[in-house]
This record gives structure tokens, C-alpha cells and sequence, in this order.
């Protein structure tokens, strides 16, 4: 058999910013699996055959890639950013756990790209220069409740939040309580970073404070990034201000 | 003036992960600045001066850069995996922010590059398929309560952790001591990676159980990640298993 899948992270965008192993797999694949917009992005060989699909359909895409590399067929699943971070990597594990036991002994690579939050924190700094989480804000597949728990420990603890799908027209007000919540718990000086479609043309970075954060600057595409007390705000003459989190900090 | 600042993350080793506009950088680079086994790992232009240092001179390092690139050079600084996390990054900012103004002005720029817990979790599946974080372990630069707090914190709370920098020889004991702390708040069975140098040559991952983990696995150059109570194994004929955090879970 001389089928393999790879389940690769696309990075931000920006194809400087794309691993030569992602794009040398790319390039190798007979199919193409992914959400259409980031199909979009791949060049692949011309004779690879594309198979989008919507964004919500992870579960029965996982499968399907898999079946096609059981058939022999080399099979690139993409994500943008980086496929283990709420992406398609843990779908794809998903299926093979409940899945024909022929599919564990598939070949499977994951191969890692830059994630959302590293491609943000560079372009205006280094926000996450020390203790940090990402946590997703949606609450498709957990309970608000766990949600607000989560945010409410690392809030308290002092790490960097980033967060990961912040609102979409189905989840209206979820970004809206979280800041809520979060005022509850930290400065209202502390720094807030919206950001959308870093590294690529129409790239938005919006740099604000907890108390003056506005729900309605994001979107699906937007990574909002939250500092702690001690994240710290460099002023520059004529350019966008550096933000950074220190490495050290006085004890508690 | 036309020296320049580039942060640049070398991604775990492997060139294969390095992104192109790092390698570009490396190129481009008069003066070549970071740890000295990170420099070792670095082709850069034939010309090029090479600046090593100790590992724990970050600073002194971050202000030797911002001057060169004053004076008009192309300085290159290097970390290990992504530079704003838990390296250089940080300490460049710092530098800045307490530095002469004129270093305000300087082309600077932070390049992002695959941090090692991502290139560890591409190479055993998917553990950071759902909400996680990453602490450094070390207390060089904030208290150990502080560290325990944060672990107890995001433990409850169900993150998968990344624990960077978890041991060296002047900090024996507080690995053992994450573990104990954890063991009270995780079951026995949540799985736990050791591994270093991911993607490298040398590469060396172990995966077993917060019950048996035993600190004198890791060293300094190691990534410990522990999972949380939904993390799951799926055993290989042939293979190592796959480790994954579902993207989902039921409700607390």
C-alpha cells in the first residue's frame, strides 16, 4: 500500500511563513481535503483532485481522507495556521480511534505550521513572552459553562489568553459575556489585540484595552489576544506601538 | 539608515520546519546573535559575523543586538523554536522599552518559527487538540508559588500543559514537584510526553502516565506535556501510539 495522508498546517497565510515540508507534501498529494477557502490557498500538483468542503463537516472530511488513503490514494488534509490547534488534526484522530482498525496502520504525518497566535504576536511584538494559553471561545462542542471556568482560572492565574474562534453569527454574544467576565478580573488598562488575517494583504490588527474592547471588532477569522497586568506597551514615533509580556515578574 | 533587527525563530531543528522568511533573514544577516549551540544551527551568509553567547545572558544579549543594528548593521537574533516564546523575543523588547529612543526606531521585526510544543505534537498525534497552555517551569524570573499556582489553575480547569524549560542542573527538584502537585488534581492515567529533540536526529519521545512519570527523563532541552482526563491512546500494531485531545467533550 503507497497511500499516506498528511494532515498539514498551512500556516497564517503568507507563503514565507509556510514550512518547505508542508509545501513539499502539498505538492506530492493526489487529493486535496480541506475547508474551500483554505483550498484556495494551495497550489498542489495540477493533476491533484480538490475535495472542499464546509467548515462544520470535520468529522465526515476526517473519514473521507482517510478511506482515500486506505485506497492508496496520498491524501493532504489541510488547515490553516497549525492542523493540532483547534483544526483538523484531532478530527482526523477522532475518526481513526472509532474508525476500521486497518486505520491505524495507515501512514500518518502530521506536519505542524505557524499558528494564528504566534503569526499575531509577531507582527506586533512579543505578547505571549511568557506563561500563556489559547482556549476556543466556542461552544459548539463544550458547555458555555466550561468556557467561563476556564477563562476566569488562567484570567486569575496571570497567563496570556488567546483566544480562538471569538464570535460567528451563530455565536453572537459569547465574546461580548467573556469580556465581561474578564473585566471582573483584570486591569481595565490591560492590553487587547484584535487581529485578522495576520501576515496576509488584508491584515487588521486593532490594539486596544480590556475596558474599551468592542465584541463587534471580530469576526469568525479574528484572533483576539488578551494581556495580563503585567503586559507592557512600547510607544514608537512613527509606527504602530511594540506590546510585549515580560519574562520575569515580581513574586506574587 | 538601513541596519535592521530580525527576531527570528529557527523552528525544532529539522530545515524542513524552518519557514523561508527566516531562512531569507539568516541570509541577509551581517551579524548573527544567540546561544551558541542555536548559532551552530544556522548556514547564514559565508560573511556573516557570528556573536554566541551563554544561555543566560539574554539581556546583555538583546542589547548587543539593538546597538549593531544602530550602527547600520543586519542583525539576525536566534532562538530554538518560535522566538516569542519563552526566548529571545521578550528580552529584545525589554531592552527596548528601557533603551535609548532612538532604539524605538529601528527596523525591527519578529519572525515567527514552529515552537517545539507543536513539533512535538505533530510527531505523536494530536495532545493540544483542545484548549492548552504553556508554562515555563523555571523560577529564575518569578517565584515557585507562582509557578504552582498557575499549574494547580489550569490542571482544574482541564488545559493540556506544555512545560517548558522543566529541569536543569540548577533546578533539580521542581519537576518532581509539578508532578506531586498534579497528582492530586489529575487521574493516574493522563497521559504524559517527554521529548527532546523532536524532528531531530536524536530525536527521543517516551510517552507514559502522570503515575509513573519520573522526572529524571527530562533535561534541560526537553518538553514535558501533560494531557488532561479526556486526552486518549490509540494503540499501533507496529507503532508508536497516537496520543489526542478530543475536540470535544460532555458537559462538567
Amino acid at each position: 500500500m503507497s497511500g499516506w495522508l498528511c494532515i498539514t498546517g498551512l500556516g497564517p497565510g503568507d507563503l514565507a511563513q509556510r514550512t518547505p515540508e508542508v509545501t513539499a507534501a502539498l505538492a506530492a498529494a493526489t487529493d486535496l481535503v480541506g475547508y474551500g477557502p483554505y483550498l484556495a490557498r494551495v497550489a498542489g500538483h495540477p493533476d491533484a483532485r480538490r475535495h472542499p468542503s464546509d467548515n462544520r463537516e470535520e468529522l465526515d472530511r476526517a473519514r473521507h481522507a482517510l478511506t482515500m488513503a486506505e485506497a492508496g490514494q496520498r491524501v493532504a488534509v489541510v488547515s490553516s495556521g497549525d492542523a493540532g490547534v483547534f483544526a483538523m488534526a484531532s478530527a482526523i484522530f477522532e475518526a481513526i480511534e472509532h474508525g476500521p482498525s486497518a486505520w491505524r496502520s495507515l501512514d500518518i504525518r502530521v506536519l505542524p505550521g505557524i499558528s494564528a497566535m504566534f503569526a499575531v504576536a509577531a507582527r506586533i511584538g512579543a505578547p505571549l513572552g511568557h506563561d500563556f494559553c489559547a482556549i476556543s471561545l466556542s461552544d459548539n462542542l463544550k458547555s458555555w459553562d466550561i468556557v467561563t471556568t476556564r477563562l476566569a482560572a488562567v484570567a486569575t492565574a496571570g497567563l496570556v489568553i488567546a483566544l480562538y474562534n471569538p464570535q460567528s453569527r451563530a455565536r453572537p454574544w459569547q465574546l461580548g459575556a467573556a469580556f465581561e467576565l474578564l473585566r471582573q478580573l483584570l486591569p481595565a488598562t490591560t492590553p487587547v489585540i484584535f487581529a485578522t488575517a495576520a501576515s496576509r494583504p488584508e491584515e487588521q490588527i486593532r490594539l486596544t484595552t480590556l475596558a474599551e474592547a468592542d465584541p463587534a471588532w471580530a469576526d469568525m477569522r479574528t484572533l483576539v489576544m488578551i494581556g495580563t497586568a503585567a503586559t507592557r506597551i512600547i510607544a514608537r514615533p512613527d509606527a504602530a506601538p511594540f506590546v510585549y509580556t515580560p519574562r520575569g515578574m515580581s513574586a506574587a
